[in-house]
């Protein structure tokens, strides 16, 4: 495995092929980047962290009938996946204002939302993943009408689960980020559902960031951060499934 | 008239009260902002050609069903317009790829659109009047979801009259921006449709424009080109209605 070159390199995670067909290995870096790459890090133990997290809520989403890319959890970086033909659009799911969407409509970070908003990005590094409509994303044709619509249904879906699970491991889940890969049989959720890609606050103390804007934002040891996220989603996740939930990774 | 203060003063034009209840006057002034209102200039005659401009297209739309606030020409730079609560949208039609959606997009200016986009920005100046989704217009509670879908579905059928029509003069419609008011009966179209609403590029050579972009970019003279788009369409227009639509506004 570490001995071949990868068949993707991202910002966080590598690609590997794997000698059983339509299968390769995701490996999660220890890199966190920010800013369209603009301020970097090396955080020893958060790679291990995201696939242990993305690992669990891949699994919870599955018993709850949303099918994704995950296949197993090989070793403490390395998670089985499913080679997909990844959809080019970051799909954001927000319960609650941040970030960029309390710049854009001028509202305060914490307010909570009515309802439950999906927003497209391009992912287009060299453009700074812009935000764009269904219109745009349909016209450029990087998905069909059909394709948008499930796009969309399944965001939702995927909030459905996370929120209350994420509610009962006391952490808000203010927004996050999914991609989507296609296969022969449809659409899958694939890339990884970690603190990287989700906004958590503390429900006690919402000024307590619990994801990458410790990073993003200078708030405190991100790994420690992660780690706690972690110890959380055990505790709620061994009611789910207290045998494979709860074991970590064996390395295989 | 004029010793009255407008009931609202905007970049380009101001409304003022009538003794008709319901009833006000749009007055187009002679003043070109560009960036937000970073570019400004005062441009003689550009006002009485935006009025003149504007109200043979209202004219025109509400003759192929599709009603505005437009009711009549009153002098050459003052408009008869129905009192609307205007929808803090603006709605913008695409037919080719120009301006922002080229910068958001990573596209070559000129591309023409597999079919035509509308977009949608929040009207907040403070904002830079950001683009934003169908989603956060519903949740923000810009306008209801039926709103939502009949604002696209009349932004479309208005470029379904208006692209044509300017094709017949010579132009391309490239994008256009709408802005629609609320009235006891349903929304309508108000505003204005103009060259300083519209990028229109001349058929035979597109790198001539005829629009605000000759402003925004010291491309030439406005209000000379201004004055090339309503003899244009003029011509087309007197097709339609030959008494009328030549006819200039007479000074009530």
């Amino acid at each position: 495995m570490s001995t071949t070159s990868p068949l993707y390199e991202g910002k966080a995670k590598s690609l590997y092929t794997t000698d059983r067909e339509g299968i390769l290995v995701q490996r999660f870096k220890d890199s966190a980047t920010a800013f369209n790459g603009r301020k970097f890090a090396t955080l020893p133990g958060k790679g291990a962290l995201n696939n242990r997290i993305s690992s669990i809520l891949f699994r919870l989403l599955r018993e709850s009938g949303i099918d994704s890319h995950y296949v197993d959890t090989r070793n403490t970086r390395d998670m089985g996946v499913r080679a997909v033909r990844i959809v080019p659009l970051e799909v954001v799911v927000r319960n609650v204002v941040a970030g960029s969407l309390s710049t854009r409509l001028g509202l305060d970070e914490g307010v909570a939302l009515r309802h439950p908003i999906v927003e497209l990005y391009y992912k287009r590094d060299d453009l700074g993943d812009p935000m764009i409509c269904m219109d745009h994303a349909a016209v450029m044709q990087l998905a069909t009408d059909a394709e948008l619509q499930q796009l969309k249904r399944m965001a939702l879906e995927v909030n459905d689960v996370l929120q209350p699970l994420w509610a009962s491991a006391e952490l808000t889940l203010v927004d996050f980020k999914l991609e989507f890969g296609r296969t022969d049989s449809g659409l899958l959720l694939a890339d990884e559902i970690s603190p990287d890609t989700s906004r958590l606050w503390d429900r006690t103390d919402p000024s307590r960031r619990m994801d990458k804007d410790v990073f993003r934002r200078d708030l405190g040891d991100l790994v420690e951060t992660y780690t706690e996220v972690l110890r959380r989603l055990l505790t709620v996740a061994a009611a789910h499934d207290p045998g494979e939930l709860t074991d970590a990774p064996s390395d295989r």
